[in-house]
């Protein structure tokens, strides 16, 4: 651990009030300072780097500026406000960040007033703040909103739309279009193109031609539909013509790190009584830390690390990540089966498509934050014959249920999803779990939904995924390193609806889906230790059921426990229905039920995330036995 | 009905292999009597009639110059493609349009080999056709794809992600703007404006000046990103550099009724080598047929109708449908509460939300085909105090689930969610039943999910929205019109997770959810009268359970059955989830639940779908019968 860094201004701001009373002069050093203050900060805790680096003088300009709180700022996908953070009174706690009890690596609204929309997936800013502009608007109220959103979040459709109906927000709503031409893979897409074209072909505007500029743009007059039209095709407007037209007033593109352009920028802007305005801003990801600004990612996401050297004190050894094994399983398939393809959303690494690329690069396709995109373009390839693979987290998956629905469940196309990230996720909290893919594909007509209960399970769903083409197939595989098991020579096909016994006992049988099947094995152990001769099953698939195996071991045991790493309505609720409706339970059979819990968990350990959750080995035994007490004591008395 | 047009030239054309052979001269004859056949063939059955009358002209274009169905043709919605159908063999059956064992009221993939890809839902087209290009250009297959969207669709985000992503497809794709300035209702927001400005602002080009534009624009030299800027700032582009912008060949506008400039268009853009192009063609809803020009909504959907007067055999009188009384009840209640705003993703009529649009316009927000940004938009309102309610019919907010999950639930943002059109839909078939949300929704933390089983329920529950400022909140009703149930002078504050008994009984017990409870009401009686006594209760609530009530019932009947008009993972499965995990099945009581089949059901008379679906009386009577009979027989003797 390194010193902590000097920071004699940046000690006597608390909160942005204070901020707002310091000379212009001295935002360099204050920024300077905070800059210093956050890498010390981040290499202790390790998160997000880059992004926080690239807008500390954003952060300092904006909060110097407006009059937050009232004034609504709002951070897309939040990952790059921990230099907020720092300013708006949350700086004694920021060396708790992503620790349990600890302040969230995103924007969260119980966290802090300052924080009016909480954040973690991407592109939702401007339609928050078009909901803040125009509920103040419609209360007569002050307060202006102001989203600062990356050039990748832009690809989102979802931003897109706000901007389509962003005009009602009027002069309260202020857009800060962050372009850093790096989400967390460099962008793709016709926009991120565009945008480099602008900034490249226009030097960054000295603050002389922004003035000159904001004369014309921002005069007080309303230009006419007619007179807005003149202008682009005389060709008056070097750049942002895209967002013009769907009725912003657009400025940029400014340098985001000199303080002596944005703050008089956003000083007009806020002062003018125009608007929408959006504010291009250039910077660099990473920005004033060499070894961030000199690696290929930038340090999006870090562990902890030496603040002298950069370097990350990440584990070595050990299983390797699903999705790395996803990754190398599905390029080896692909080098005989030419149909495979693979999809990402802006996640190549996060998924290890990035594997499947470097081997097949002509198959490989990364959309974009775009996964409503991404899904119905795997549906078209799959109605050409070809075998898409959809590698999209399960949470962003949730970002094109329409899509799987519609296009590929109702058409019944043999899509492949491979849902990263399935369950509880540590560190990035309750908006980044997997927690309801399970319920909201397997409620689907058509759809098979498999989950790996360890990286050597992945690697035959992986294969029988590419070779079914009856209809859409998921399997799900957790966030993090395999379980150790040994990796077999050659993927297995699976038997469609089959699941496997693990071990056969007489009194419980153990149902798992996923990845808890290790810690239904300890249970297993406990409970035969105990006398309860146990049967673990490793169920595989949520739909279809396996019914025989189901039926098999409701008749001849004398309790059945369900246990997944997924929210109601998935295994439990699927064996439940089919047993009660197949009189299965009728003659008091005892069914337990284990799974994720009715809540939001917020960003923990993972181990201390799933004792929260109830779902380690000590719990499954806990339930077990009192569901086998519960005959004497519990409803049978309660009912004579 | 009116006697059959004359079509002596259409009558040669069965597909388009035969339309091919016609000369250029003889499209205007048969444009005409495609639309003559058409406008009789919807007087007879209804359906969508003022879209398909608009491409009459560009459907016959795009068969004659391109090589369908090699060329993969896709139509967004797919509710213009009535044209398409009579001219792809399937003229034979346009007159069992949306009837039971007839034509989809859209395309659709098993229907006919010209419907590449299946629709329905709003903008889905763009990705579809990138899918098909980009595998053709894979296997190094001939074939390109043509995209048919209209203005209103490219509001939505999943299009301008496809847009983003066109790139890759080059000249294999094709992409037509449909600008009709209309999709249901008039479409809204910045894109809306900008085509109206570029329309508005050029004539229509003639033939001669789209030539010249091509030889500059397709001269098969590849444009540089500089030049492509430097294109834009001398303003030598007169129109369509948004989508310029994004990568496409712009070409346009034109006039979609005129062949002699569509077809040597589609000519040129079929054999040039450049792409993706997009053409714009304006169009005229509901063309030719002077009753639907002169109507507001075009005829965008008609009952059947005659074709002399245009005068539709609407069926008047009776209940009031669910939409009016939730638009009526909402508007009324915004009266007295300033709080309440609403807001329909381009659905003012079909929501309800024109009815409040009328009483409180400033409060009524129409955000265009824009269900995500809708729903988060609508999370902001929340966040900064108003009460919004978002009305969004079931199977559309699947577009929005991840802002229902990130922006509202995570958040516990007080979002009010009108759910219309949940559960079967009639002659929209499949891709518009409200199938899932119960489950989707319920298994969300923090949410409050009701159903209505009456219209008067649907009062008590908009008004008990209105009042729950705790956190999400949806009740979802179904199409059409209620069950003549007396409405209530005020509305009622239902308490959250509270259901009510119907009847009492002793022996069977119906926990009914949603407008099932009419049947479950019949399904009593007979039971009755079969010597069961017989316990109805409308639960009211899914989410969160009447724990008390559920408890009291098991404890007290012998067989208990749930019945919802839902897919699995709804009220069935979180009773019996309840029930298990609580012990309440543990003696030997019957659990069965009644819900959709797990299954796309076709289009058909709503009364079909539910006998289709086994969510009529007898079928509930005879769950009840098979269930008590299942004692003796069934699994017990199995088991021994």
């Amino acid at each position: 651990m390194s010193e902590r860094p000097s920071t004699p201004l940046l000690d006597t701001v608390n909160e942005p009030p204070q901020l707002r009373k310091l000379d212009k002069a001295q935002l360099r050093q204050l920024s300077d300072e905070l800059r210093a203050e956050m890498i010390d900060a981040v290499g202790s805790t390790g998160g997000h780097l880059g992004s926080g680096l690239g807008v500390v003088e954003l952060t300092v300009a904006i909060h110097y500026v407006f009059n937050t709180p009232d004034d609504r700022l709002i951070w897309d996908v939040g990952h790059q406000a921990y230099p907020h953070k720092i300013l708006t009174g949350r700086r004694d706690r920021i060396r708790t960040l992503r620790q349990g009890g600890g302040l969230s690596g995103f924007t969260k609204r119980s966290e802090s007033e300052y924080d009016p929309f909480g954040a973690a997936h991407s592109s939702t800013s401007i339609s928050a703040g078009v909901g803040f502009a125009v509920a103040n608007k419609l209360n007569s109220q002050p307060g202006k909103a102001i989203a600062v959103i990356g050039d990748g979040a832009m690809s989102a459709g979802m931003a897109y739309e706000a901007m389509n109906n962003a005009e009602q927000a009027g002069n309260r709503l202020v857009v800060i279009l962050n372009d850093n031409d790096m989400s967390i893979a460099p962008p793709v897409g016709g926009l991120s193109a565009y945008l480099a074209r602008m900034v490249s072909s226009s030097e960054y505007l000295g603050l002389r031609s922004l003035a000159s500029r904001f004369a014309k743009k921002l005069s007080g007059k309303v230009h006419s539909g007619l007179e807005k039209a003149e202008e682009y095709t005389r060709g008056m407007v070097t750049g942002g013509t895209l967002f013009e037209e769907l009725g912003f007033y657009y400025v940029g593109p400014i340098d985001g790190h000199n303080l002596d352009h944005l703050v008089p920028v956003l000083e007009n802007v806020r002062d003018s009584g125009q608007g929408p305005v959006l504010v291009h801003v250039v910077t660099k990801k990473g920005k004033g830390y060499e070894p961030a600004e000199s690696s290929a990612d930038k340090y999006h996401g870090v562990a902890k690390f030496d603040v002298i050297t950069g370097k990350q004190k990440k584990s070595s050894g050990g299983p390797p990540n699903y999705q790395n094994v996803f990754g190398e399983t599905l390029a080896k398939l692909a080098e005989t089966d030419k149909r495979i393809c693979a999809i990402t959303a802006a996640m190549p690494s996060g998924t290890g498509v990035d594997k499947f690329a470097q081997a097949h690069p002509d198959r490989a396709f990364d959309v974009g934050i775009a996964e409503q995109h991404g899904v119905t373009f795997a549906a078209g390839l799959a109605a050409q014959g070809m075998r898409p693979f959809a590698a999209i987290y399960s949470t962003f998956l949730q970002r094109a249920y329409d899509q799987v629905v519609h296009d590929v469940a109702i058409q019944n196309l043999p899509v492949r999803f491979a849902i990263d990230r399935a369950g509880l996720v540590g560190a990035d909290g309750a908006t980044h779990a997997g927690s309801f893919d399970v319920t909201y594909l397997a409620t689907l007509p058509n759809f098979v939904v498999m989950a790996a209960a360890d990286e050597a399970e992945l690697v035959h769903m992986t294969y029988t995924a590419a070779e079914y083409d009856d209809g859409p197939i998921a399997f799900r595989y957790p966030r993090g390193a395999g379980t150790g098991v040994a990796m077999p020579d050659t993927p297995q096909k699976l038997e469609i609806g089959k699941g496997r016994i693990i071990r056969e006992g007489k009194k419980v049988a153990i149902l798992s889906l996923g990845t808890r099947l290790a810690e239904a094995e300890k249970a297993a152990d406990d409970l035969e230790a105990k006398g309860l001769s146990t049967t673990v099953a490793d169920m595989r698939f949520a739909k279809p059921l396996d019914t025989e195996l189901i039926e098999r071991l409701m008749r001849s045991h004398e309790i059945v426990l369900t246990i997944e790493e997924a929210a109601i309505g998935g295994l439990g609720a699927h064996v439940l229905t089919y047993a009660s409706d197949n009189g299965l339970t009728d003659n008091g059979l005892k069914v337990r039920t284990m799974r994720l819990p009715d809540m939001f968990q917020d960003h923990d350990a993972p181990e201390k995330q799933y004792d929260e959750a109830g779902l380690n080995a000590p719990q499954i035994v806990e339930t077990v036995l009192t569901a086998l007490r519960h005959n004497s004591a519990g409803v049978e008395e309660a009912r004579a």
